[in-house]
């Protein structure tokens, strides 16, 4: 078969490359994502321009593209992407119809834990769930070997009420993003201390070196995962659990923290291992490919 | 086709019936669960007592079988079964030995959740929950139009944690279970004013008449499940969520107040509407039989 080509959209890059049968990311390529309207016409510009520059002498056999938001995958819709400023952007007829090839069109976060599950950290196992922490929290959810969808509304992990009383930006509050992601590690770092730190490994850094200000950020924010994670395996009940995205990053600091605080809230669950993503942040770009793979009818 | 017979298990009653092609229960036979020990024989015994009563003169052609706790569906295992003090119980292969016919086996809620899709509360829904809110909370989750099954563990939101400091019998704290069932509410108004209650429906009657304790419970009740729900929907994004058991069955003093409280907790979230569940407690009974009819292979 001829080459797929992959393209992860997000807020500030535009990430893109080939992805092989065995789910390898080779020719990467980043780009800034240019300023965007409701349509999305410079960023589909840009997707387009990028795929002209991936692709061989032949038109690709398929492209597929992930977008943060919610995405209807069926339709190949962007229902609503905040980070685009995007609203029922049709791109997947708009694609398909500029590149002269299918289109498959996937949700970031999903698409990243179809690459963990099928290529990556959770390889081989039917019930699993791919937790980014990063700018948000989210969750790629896959139950009895099917990633869940929902018309593009499951795995919203981020926003279950953790029980604090910190506004989120989403409108709620007590939601386990406005505590746990990497961001709000950061800035709740940097507002207790006035120190200026750049992301959360600066805060792990400090953790390491015992900083209490850190520990008792990183802690915070440890027990609300494990209270946001204990409710997703009451739920979904996974087998594995990858976390991935900045806080990921910081692994021996948070996967077995974490699993021992998830495993003391959990009775007569079945008890999740917790272990670090492995495709980093080139899990959408692989699982962009796979969606493409899967819809030139490889599979 | 020959008809199926279907066997619901419950810890106090074992319900069964004949139920056709269209998901009508007919037939319909209740008897008392025998004691039961570890390895469920007095109880597979009294399984098969009923069907010899309710098949006709040729071998039913399927038998579907559904009971609590932890079932693991694909094997026909009773994993753990509280009520029925089961622990892995080869529930399929001893019946279908002993019946001559083959034997599906299905989790009672799970099953009830699948009547509701198919032929009840949720017909003709994608995404769907159906929750039925009695002697504990449980939800059977429909996903892109497949029951989550998770090996058996999945949709316990009676245990997810909504932040509260009563323990529950599953040996954790906070559980939805301990402050919202049909028993806590029932317990917990008992508790209050010492008044004799037997059952939520007294409590729902006294909140009718104005009983300001009554109300209480009542709103915590509520308050705890809108919570417990909401995470639900962040999770799997349901549109229509059926509430069912004890508490289902006063109706106008759930589904409206429920359905705001829900509301008030949901910013970018898919708003799933709030209905009664249609098959009362027959739902297991029914979804037992589509399970048999399934298998029969007539779907």
């Amino acid at each position: 078969m001829s080459e797929v080509i992959a393209v992860d959209v997000g807020g500030t890059s535009i990430k893109s490359g080939v992805v092989d049968r065995a789910g390898r990311l080779s020719r990467e390529h980043r780009a800034e994502t240019p300023p965007t309207g409701a349509d999305g016409a410079a960023v589909l510009d840009a997707v387009v321009g990028v795929v002209e520059k991936l692709r061989g002498p032949h038109p690709p056999a398929a492209v597929g593209v992930v977008v943060p938001g919610v995405v209807d995958e069926n339709a190949g819709v962007a229902v609503m992407s905040e980070n685009l400023a995007w609203h029922d952007v049709p791109v997947g007829a708009v694609l398909a119809e500029r590149l002269g090839c299918p289109v498959a069109v996937g949700h970031d976060v999903r698409a990243g834990g179809l690459a963990e599950q099928r290529v990556g950290a959770c390889r081989g196992v039917a019930n699993a769930a791919f937790v980014p922490v990063g700018t948000g929290i989210a969750a790629a959810l896959v139950v009895d070997g099917v990633l869940c969808r929902g018309d593009g509304y499951a795995g919203e992990v981020g926003h279950i009420d953790v029980g604090h009383d910190l506004p989120c930006a989403c409108g709620g509050q007590g939601c386990l993003e406005a505590i746990a992601s990497a961001a709000a590690v950061t800035r709740r770092y940097a507002q207790r201390t006035g120190a200026g730190v750049s992301g959360s490994r600066d805060v792990a850094d400090r953790v390491r070196l015992g900083d209490a200000v850190a520990v008792e950020v990183w802690d915070e924010a440890l027990d609300a995962l494990a209270r946001g994670l204990a409710s997703l395996v009451g739920l979904v009940a996974p087998e594995v659990i990858a976390i991935g995205g900045g806080l990921g990053e910081s692994g021996e600091l948070v996967i077995e923290p974490l699993e021992r605080r998830l495993r003391s809230r959990l009775t007569f669950h079945r008890v999740p291992r917790l272990v670090p993503a492995q495709l980093g942040d080139g899990a959408g770009c692989v699982g962009a490919g796979l969606l493409a793979r899967d819809l030139a009818g490889e599979r």
